[in-house]
């Protein structure tokens, strides 16, 4: 037992069943700088599919698209499951408030993962222990304060000296929740969202940022997390370019063991 | 001039404007083997956004799961303007045939692109120059007979002896259309889907694959593709891990002058 009341992350993540409508509530412990945390939106919206009854499968594909921001408060989820077939799924979901525009606009896949041959081609990063490398300090984004970020390489140098070549956008590290929760598809598409901004890396500080789409696939099914059975990932994130004012990001997530649990890839907004 | 009739490719990808629903037809010049060519049906889902008269900014994002087979013929492609901010829209396109189920469900971002900081962290693969390379030699596909690709390295073994050890699934290879088009959002969005399977590469056989979804990144707006003026990319792709089924693909196009201008990833089903 990791924790005996329900873990922080699930409060934050919880949704209420509906008919195809669900409802969720943004978390002020996964609150970002203008509005929640990306990755605990990508992961309620996950929740209400892996939740529905309809659902069948694993998760798959998960495209989350920020349209507008959140605010505070409640937000309906429009759940959908627009075709099915013998082993997979297909949904769209849309995040509204009060009945205004679409904020957040989704699209799943789910599938039956049967056995098959199997080859994992991309080589575990390695690195050193979790528990021998010092905790990234909390900063003042609460959702930052609810992870437990141990950098191996391409540790965050915001507002170092500027210098005249940008600094590399590649970061190696260990990431799990602040307080142990066992690595789930709800926590593994949260931290493919948790990666600080690669444009904050490779210009050595903040800028303003924010995540345009999103999308993770997961390479273990049900039975392989939970044979993983772990509260980590190592995890490694780099950008490939930064123009006209939107950046990439891809991303791996790991066990401790060496399997690859998922890949992510991001576009984003920056101003600088 | 390149051509002075349409090119194949726009006639492959031609759309009729409607009110929010718009048509098309599955093209026999870019057939796969039990449907249409999944990059000339998301170039064709990208033309209908291109042409929409509410449309602002270039393609950002694209990315279009692949549902369920579509049939030779007319289809017809529901275009919904989810979010429209200042300078970014987010659409939602389905495509249905004769008001049967979703066939393909895509999403998508548009942007103004402003200038900013500029920097391309990616290293421009590099090449041998298209001219001093030998066509892969057309094969039974229709679709691949519409593309010109010469292969620097990852040349495909099809049918090759099977060994115990897994062969790379890394390629590098020029990509044209066969009769040669300016290479511009509809192309780029159809050559990332243009990469043989990974699994073939990494078995050296064909099985059967299909893409499931499939999301590509624009790293250069319209001025910048004006700018290169070219026919072709250089292409790079690789597979990180095929497990229970799935496997990935990610990829990058450049220009021949070393500008990254898409990134793309894609999840598909294989069965070996």
């Amino acid at each position: 037992m990791l924790t005996k009341t329900p873990h922080l992350f699930d409060d934050a993540t919880r949704v209420t069943a509906g008919d195809s409508c669900w409802q969720g509530r943004t978390s002020e412990d996964y609150w970002a700088f203008v509005g929640p945390f990306g990755g605990a939106t990508a992961a309620t919206i996950l929740r209400a599919l892996l939740d529905h009854p309809q659902r069948a499968g694993d998760p798959l594909a998960l495209t989350v698209n920020y349209c507008a921001p959140i605010a505070e408060g409640d937000f309906d989820l429009d759940v959908r499951l627009v075709k099915a077939n013998r082993s997979s799924q297909h949904w769209c979901v849309e995040l509204t408030q009060a009945g205004a525009d679409v904020a957040t606009l989704a699209t799943a896949v789910f599938a039956e993962r049967r056995p098959s041959w199997s080859h994992q081609q991309a080589e575990f990063p390695g690195a050193k222990p979790f528990e021998q490398i010092l905790p990234y300090p909390k900063v003042a984004a609460p959702w930052v304060k609810q992870y437990d970020f141990r950098f191996v390489d391409g540790s965050p140098e915001f507002g170092g000296a500027t210098r005249d070549a940008p600094a590399s956008a590649f970061s190696k590290l260990w990431i799990g929740d602040r307080v142990p929760r066992n690595i789930d598809f709800l926590s593994l598409m949260s931290m493919s969202d948790a990666f600080f901004g690669r444009i904050f890396h490779a210009r050595r500080e903040l800028v303003p940022f924010g995540t345009v789409s999103l999308t993770t696939y997961f390479h273990a099914d049900a039975q392989d997390l939970a044979a993983e059975a772990t509260t980590r990932v190592l995890a490694v994130a780099d950008a490939k370019i930064f123009h006209k004012s939107y950046g990439d990001q891809n991303g791996e997530l790991w066990s401790p063991n060496g399997r690859l649990l998922a890949t992510t890839t991001q576009i984003a907004y920056f101003k600088a």
